[in-house]
């Protein structure tokens, strides 16, 4: 049997690894856990697959530099860019990522926080705390058949284009990378960044890379339109935070933030005070359900993957490195 | 042509009667508009349509004695049973109201309360609101693949089942009135009232009919299981409301309340201050787009009604009058 090395500590291992996976990977691999404490970088060396999460260090390139290291790299957390460096594809190494898992739950964050914000519900909720009945100044907005700007076409924004199918929202995606085909494949329509930006919901879906730092800038802020619901559950460098704070505070507009530029955030006490916003410390991607299932998502493609050479939804494709998150 | 009286305050007819909606109107019908302050129940007199909607007065039933009184009544808002009496029946009166496109607003809102409070929105809020960072005691559910409780197959049901497809959950309905393979059509499943009961997730969807009243007991509150989300846009008196927020004091439960018994509640102040609870006021079904459907959802039906006889969605059953909303 293939030897598995699962490098994450054993909290990490009962966060991500649910009792039935355990027992795949036990009846599949010879499996060896880390012990508390153990160098967990040292245990990939002479395994045939690592299984790896939040908490692993970065896989030194000297693990394969004499041939040797594993040849599967399976994450089951997301990004793997801080995990192994690109020159392990040169040594034939497949890699897998739970990303596409993760995804799901941030759909969930999207959805839950565009129907809260334009509900009005945190506000209203204070308002029925605090003694207060009807506000009809505060008058919530439906969002089936609206308006939605999705910025990137990444796993993340096809888990919300999932979610919001029953909605008939008119959908619009600015992706550099999307193409019509595939975007009429997703129901939705690609349009330029100020097209997403005209939108009722804009929701943000793009990697943190060079590309997208400050992708969306001051101007692009003024560009929203009048009492639309933004949501920023990707990176908090992608839109100009002092620009879009700004807006919040003037009342223009309504925003769910779960990433901020720098984490945690410093936020002055008026936006600490406002209640045009969500403030979430970036748990988009973080539910009970959505971590146990981590190691099994990405274990189920590498099991297939050592059978047949067949690439999952969780592969690492090498030529798209660079674009990924 | 025949008379139409839009029997509503000028304000009420801008907010249920689009643009697009009385352009139809004056083109199919010879339109009395009630003008500020007019006796609106007085319109009916002498009209074939009546269109009603919050605020218009109940029609009495001397209107109909001399069997003169309009052919239809179409209400441009939910229930019908403080505007007529069911005698109206007896003339040959149709009426229609637009119960069912209030219920899209009412099932946007079941679903952002429960995600909300699957996610734990308002607590991270207040923390990061207040200093804190990662709140790990805070963890957020996925709402994919769970347990979802209805109490009622109503047409505020039928709209969070539609809302809820995608995400893949087992819906079990608790309804006397929904059979096995109507539920099957609507792609769930009928199940005693403690089965509903004992989902993670429970929403409320009865009328406020006797037979409502006190159908979930403090005995009922009981079974619900620790950690499950509640939903209340219902009728307040549904519930043992005491009973709820006992447990929902005690941490066992989460709750969404837009309906209370009495309204507007007088709720103790531990209650006010429990991070358990969303509490909004009776908006459920509110929305600036949802009421500006209302006259043409109806009045689309009463058009094909006059034309051919034919009874739309928003045809109100007298057969069905005593277990209605």
């Amino acid at each position: 049997m293939p030897k598995l090395a699962v490098a994450m500590t054993p909290e990490r291992a009962a966060d991500v690894c649910s009792a039935q996976t355990k027992e795949l990977l036990e009846d599949r691999f010879t499996v060896t856990w880390a012990a508390p404490g153990q160098d967990l970088a040292g245990m990939a060396a002479g395994a045939d697959v690592v299984l790896t999460s939040w908490g692993t260090p970065p896989l030194a390139a000297s693990i394969w530099a004499d041939g040797d290291g594993p040849k599967v790299v399976a994450h089951a957390a997301g990004s793997v860019k801080r995990l192994v460096d690109p020159a392990v594809f040169e040594h034939g190494v497949a890699v897998f990522s739970a990303g596409g898992r993760i995804a799901w739950s941030v759909g969930e964050y999207c959805l839950a926080a565009m129907l809260t914000l334009a509900r009005r519900l945190p506000q209203l909720d204070d308002g029925v705390r605090s003694g207060a009945w009807k506000q009809p100044h505060l008058r919530g907005h439906e969002l089936a058949g609206a308006t939605v700007g999705l910025l990137g076409a990444s796993s993340t924004a096809r888990a919300l284009i999932t979610l919001l199918a029953p909605f008939g929202c008119d959908v619009v995606v600015y992706d550099p990378y999307l193409d019509a085909d595939r975007a009429a494949a997703l129901g939705v329509r690609t349009g330029s960044l100020e097209e997403a930006l005209g939108c009722a919901f804009v929701s943000l879906h793009v990697p943190d890379v060079p590309a997208t730092r400050g992708l969306v800038s001051r101007k692009h802020v003024e560009l929203i339109p009048d009492g639309s619901v933004i949501v920023n559950s990707a990176r908090g460098p992608a839109v100009d935070q002092a620009a879009l704070l700004e807006h919040l505070l003037a009342g223009r507009l309504l925003a769910a933030l779960d990433v901020y530029d720098p984490e945690p955030p410093s936020l002055p006490a008026d936006v600490l005070a406002s209640p045009n916003l969500l403030l979430t410390p970036h748990i988009a991607g973080d539910t009970a359900e959505g971590h146990l299932a981590l190691a099994g998502y990405v274990m189920a493609d590498v099991l297939r993957y050592l059978e047949s050479g067949q690439r999952g939804p969780s592969f690492v494709d090498p030529a798209s490195w660079s674009i990924a998150a």
